[in-house]
């Protein structure tokens, strides 16, 4: 087989045949299709698309690029939920905990963050003593024991996706949808999971910029990965503000277990109940969203989430009394509040300029190799659509020190639009989408 | 500047500005832009196009990426001819001597064969002693004296299409019109004469498969390159037959001189005569068509083209004895004839096959270090539409050894096509495109 043959069909727009697209895949995980024709077939398949046979193609010959997990030894059907990257969504600590207190087993992997998002690795790591490194086994045997893990990926998953992923970072071919799927997909079908709930964000800084666009990205999804074999549900959210109010790696653990406890509600306890209805609707222990609700609502109640999240940390070397104390999460030398300085209504956030200045702050990095500081961040205080008055609190910073937390100060003020008339909140999320349809709220 | 932003923006269709182009163009050439994203660029060309103005300043840039001859020590205004490659295409070696024989000055650098099709440099190179390496001042004053010289690229022409050339050939991008313009172009551009014929082919094996794309792209460059600055005129001419009987290095100068000696006329001469006539124009010697062929015509009758093509030959080294007896070119050891074995009509000839059997002999290359054969190849006797009989010669055979002979003779029987019905003849040329419109003949 000939990559230049399959360049001419794609160039020429015919679909590529199922071993055709597997002597590519195969070609970039071993290194044998040099960069410059895998870049062209890139930008071709971004300009020319692919049909919905060539994208399941793509997906499973990328998931079969690597390992996969094997989960069969825990019992029941397996959840998983994964978000194309947001501020201060915390959804995973949160969700995870209150589904795996339902009975439905949760063995996430997660990623790290990168650039102006944040990642739930780092997040847990801001935990005194927490690992996220475990083998495949001890990773099991903790999901048998206690329903609950979230690691970092074991083994190499889909490392066809890792040359093809950095490839369209500098091709500018990253905005292609079978590309964005099968890099999504191929991972988390290698995961091993049963079912993924996907939150598909939108908005400047997302992944995709349109509602329409992010819908047809989630819609994509759940038909190419439920054609993979896997059950998917995606849920459609909004990058217009962070979804937490707080951003920083302490400040989201703290941020989840002040969920958890039931001491704050908000947007983000509110998109954890509709995330963790999927997730438990998919392993089949909630026949209805409503019910599903009631289920995660009453794990909160009881402290039995609390509780799953106290084990898993333990589980992990973790300290579990950061779940009764958030005090004992790391805490900088400089915390202050500022406040908004001027009356009015709050109309827009620039979410990537908030992630940006919490990186900056040093709760980020910009290459995998940078240290993060897991105490560093701000807590936003107002919603869009908020009244505020001059005094009304803008922000808490956590900083380094008073030069940082200035600067924090500065750019989250400028991320903040402020309107002299009354504007309306942002919707909660755009659409639901599962295997029998899609869910747009009223 | 940043690739990323050049590649997004032709992603999009968007045009690409003047500095953008000589960016792109700048790191071809330099390997500061690595292949993976030029190729990215390549294919994003391929499918989404660039206007006139990119292409010129495409063009352009790939000129002023190297060397630049400068013929201003030349009197008068100097003209070169370019093919896209052909089969028994010697036109070359009859338009030129003609040419300058009419007080014109031919100042041409060539190309050498590469595949199935041949090139000047090789022919040339089949003449004893004759060399085709001067220095750029030695070729200027060859051209002044003699007002005639053919050679070798001096300095490095246009090394941004080298890159991109080579590049284009393993991604499946060799069929951009932007992209064969600018590397046509550049480099006739670069080598520094003032008006330029382009023969272009049409048909399979040549570089556009049908006559409207074939046109289209002869309008092009007519276009681009008076845009560029200099004068410009092509012909659209097939590939459905080799063009001159000979085939072979040594082969195609003798039919060369057969032409300019008055002995033989077809095919080769009328297109040579046009091809010469369109030099004239463009060199500003003839009015019209038929003026520039009857100077053309004169200089066979009274000798002139050969005695011209014979001082060049002596200038550069060579034995101009060959232009008075072909017998002194090498011959091989192995010459015999072959017939049709089949009475009817020739309806058609596969080109490719037939330069292919000339390659496969030793008269051409497919790596650019293989030693050519100057010796080997065949003479093809009928054309496409003459009556033949079972004992009318086919071809003769120039081959190294009996066993050559034999495959070369079975190539050639399977790439003609004989019908029971009479069919018609080829038209000489499809279109001749000046920058004043285009003619096509009746």
């Amino acid at each position: 087989m000939l990559m230049t043959s399959l360049l001419t069909k794609k160039k020429l727009g015919q679909e590529l045949t199922r071993e055709e697209i597997c002597f590519f895949v195969k070609g970039a995980a071993d290194g044998t299709i040099p960069d410059y024709q895998l870049t062209a077939m890139l930008m071709a398949i971004r300009l020319n698309g692919m049909t919905a046979r060539e994208t399941v193609d793509l997906t499973l010959a990328m998931r079969d690029s690597g390992d996969i997990a094997d989960l069969s030894a825990i019992p029941g059907i397996k959840v998983d939920k994964h978000s194309t990257g947001g501020v201060g969504d915390t959804v995973t600590l949160v969700a995870a905990p209150m589904v795996a207190a339902c009975g439905v087993p949760v063995a996430k992997m997660s990623g790290r963050g990168l650039g102006h998002t944040g990642g739930t690795l780092d997040k847990l790591e801001s935990i005194p003593g927490m690992s996220i490194s475990l083998t495949e086994d001890a990773f099991i045997r903790q999901v048998k024991e206690t329903g609950l893990a979230v690691i970092g990926q074991t083994g190499s998953l889909a490392p066809a996706d890792k040359t093809l992923y950095a490839l369209r970072d500098v091709t500018s071919t990253v905005d292609s949808l079978p590309l964005i799927v099968s890099s999504i997909l191929s991972k988390k079908l290698a995961s091993g999971s049963d079912g993924i709930v996907l939150d598909v964000k939108t908005g400047s800084g997302a992944i995709m910029h349109t509602v329409e666009d992010s819908i047809e990205l989630a819609r994509t999804m759940v038909e190419i990965g439920t054609m993979a074999g896997k059950k998917f549900a995606a849920i459609v959210t909004d990058m217009g503000q962070p979804l937490g109010t707080h951003v920083g790696n302490a400040l989201e653990v703290k941020d989840a277990i002040d969920v958890l406890s039931g001491r704050t509600g908000g947007d983000l306890k509110e998109i954890s109940l509709i995330i963790g209805a999927l997730m438990l609707k998919l392993g089949g222990k909630a026949g209805s969203m409503e019910e599903g609700r009631a289920m995660l609502e009453k794990t909160i109640e009881n402290g039995t989430a609390l509780e799953k999240l106290r084990l898993m940390i333990a589980a992990q070397g973790g300290d579990p009394r950061v779940c009764d104390d958030v005090t004992l999460l790391p805490r900088p030398a400089v915390i202050r509040q500022a406040v908004c300085g001027r009356a009015g209504w709050v109309s827009a956030m620039n979410t990537e300029a908030l992630g940006e200045a919490g990186r900056a702050m040093g709760a980020g990095r910009l290459e995998l190799t940078d240290v993060i500081d897991p105490a560093v961040g701000f807590v936003l205080h107002p919603r869009i659509g908020d009244r505020v008055e001059e005094d009304t609190p803008l922000c808490t910073l956590y900083a380094k020190n008073e030069a940082d937390a200035d600067r924090a100060e500065e750019a989250v003020r400028a991320a903040i639009t402020f309107s002299d008339e009354p504007c309306g909140r942002m919707p909660l999320y755009y659409a639901i989408i599962t295997e029998n349809g899609m869910i747009r709220p009223e």
